[in-house]
């Protein structure tokens, strides 16, 4: 099934803003394309630049040797796909609609059921950034559509294969995800913090974003010590930590406003510090989230 | 007091790993530098390049018109200067500890009561990076102090003063810190979801530090949806992001790991969308913090 073409044909199903990016890119190198999109109208511009409109979804199917679906979520997905069924036998599926691990392996399951090929990616790109150096794309399932497909991917973003379990590329969407929103939890903490004592917002950010890219860069170092087990330090202990955050809880309690969204982290700190590990490096407050092995 | 003299003489007092990079950078610049530690032998690398050892803290006092002082904390600065409050009259204090607004206030209103000036500032810096174009220092109370001894801040990393209300440094420390500790929280919570999944921490770490630098371009944007007032969007809105974030806590409790680092930001945007703003920036989520007017 995944034997080399000279030129896939490339179907794309979902013309949100992501997805006619995708179609774009595909255009752009003279690639065979066909779209579909619940409301028509979003293929008009495709069409003028070359894609070809398909009626239903099955007729997308059928005119495209690699199809990529991409819609609101794995929900709509199996919607779409289900009454078309026949017509996936054969190709591939290449699904960049955003999900969690679960309905990626129940719908790969059911792809692979259908006879067909399935390839699971998350997309770091907006889609202004379709096909440029800063979009990224984590794929996961078949290796095999990976590697053979390997040229059409490039034209995405930066494609990582990382793993076959077709739920992977979904989790690491989750743990990244997981990243950003905390990042995004202490830039509300910081701001409301300086905005209590009358200072911008954009003024704090101004020195908060170069601040957060220095702190970043303490991460892998962070990460060295999780992975090795070994948590020695001689620098910033999570005695100190505990204490510097205490402070400044209390401080922030002063300008009236709640700490909610950072006392959870000081719950992790203060169980390793119970457990005796309180002149362990910051990186052990990981041990407080890993589930009993 | 604050009339600029030609080569001020500069004491430090607190020779940990911050005051001794502190020492250094005047050695470096041919000041004459006198130094107290409460453990004698932190001086000795100092004398040894020329640096005048204090028998006390009065001494060091008396000997340096510039005076800094950089200890564990606010309690300890208090705790030195208090018995040696004679020798403080006509002293510029810099005080480079690190601490909270409040206790600032106080020490400041305490030091000028001895009639000394007093300056106070939140170091953003490592030891190592004292000095060089990495390291910034913000600067609060007496901006005469500020304007006189603009030369010799400007060894220490790049200086800028925030006001005159002496805690406004510490304010902004609280705020910068409360950044930090929340994307510490988000890199916890991301490489607890990756290792419930047998990935590495070094493996996510080396997705998530651009991940994050790229998100946080984002945060410019925000602050100035806030600052503005005006919350319209057309892109990722607080309902679009309550259902992504809610799907990725039931996937990381379905991978077996807590989500109470996140659950408080998911309040937040509920809050906001409760009130009717569920088409609203993200950036809304403010709102839920400020204390009420
Ligand atoms: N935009 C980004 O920057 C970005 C980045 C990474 C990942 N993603 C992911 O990519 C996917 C699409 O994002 P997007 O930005 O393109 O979203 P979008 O602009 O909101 O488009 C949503 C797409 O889903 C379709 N759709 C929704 N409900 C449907 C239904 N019941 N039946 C048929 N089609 C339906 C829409 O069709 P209609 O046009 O008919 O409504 C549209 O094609 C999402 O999973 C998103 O999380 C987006
Ligand atoms: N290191 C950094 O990267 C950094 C960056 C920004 C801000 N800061 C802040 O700068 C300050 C100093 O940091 P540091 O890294 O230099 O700390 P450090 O290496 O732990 O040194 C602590 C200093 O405080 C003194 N001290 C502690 N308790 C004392 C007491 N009861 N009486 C007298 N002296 C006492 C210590 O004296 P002994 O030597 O006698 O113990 C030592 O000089 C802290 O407020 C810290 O938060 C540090």
């Amino acid at each position: 099934m995944t034997t080399k073409p000279s030129i896939p044909t490339v179907s794309i199903i979902g013309l949100g803003n992501l997805g006619r990016a995708l179609a774009g890119a595909f255009l752009d190198q003279g690639y065979r394309t066909t779209v579909w999109n619940r409301s028509p109208a979003k293929a008009d511009d495709l069409v003028a630049r070359g894609a070809h409109r398909a009626a239903t979804v099955a007729e997308a199917l059928a005119a495209g040797e690699l199809v990529i679906v991409c819609v609101l979520d794995y929900d709509t997905v199996s919607r779409l796909l289900t009454p078309a069924a026949d017509a996936l036998r054969g190709r591939i599926l290449l699904n960049l609609t955003s999900g969690t691990p679960e309905p990626a392996r129940e719908l790969a399951a059911w792809v692979a059921g259908q006879g067909a090929d399935y390839l699971d990616g998350a997309v770091y790109a907006v889609p202004q950034t379709i096909g440029t150096a800063d979009a990224f794309v984590l794929y996961s399932g078949s290796s095999a559509v990976f590697e053979t497909y390997r040229e059409q991917l490039d034209l995405l973003g930066a494609p990582t294969f990382v793993g076959t379990d077709p739920g992977l590329a979904s989790l690491y969407d989750v743990a990244l995800l997981s990243g950003m929103y905390g990042m995004f939890a202490g830039f509300f903490q910081s701001v409301a913090v300086a905005d209590s004592a009358r200072i911008k917002a954009t003024d704090i950010t101004a020195l908060l974003v170069p601040w957060l890219n220095g702190a970043a860069a303490a991460l892998p170092g962070f990460a060295a010590e999780i992975d090795s087990g070994d948590y020695a330090t001689e620098t910033s202990n999570l005695d100190i930590n505990t204490v510097g955050l205490a402070n400044m809880l209390t401080a922030t309690k002063a300008q009236g406003i709640g700490v909610d969204l950072l006392t959870p982290l000081q719950t992790l700190f203060e169980r390793q510090i119970a457990q005796g590990h309180g002149s362990a490096s910051l990186s052990r407050a990981i041990e407080s989230l890993r589930p009993p092995r």
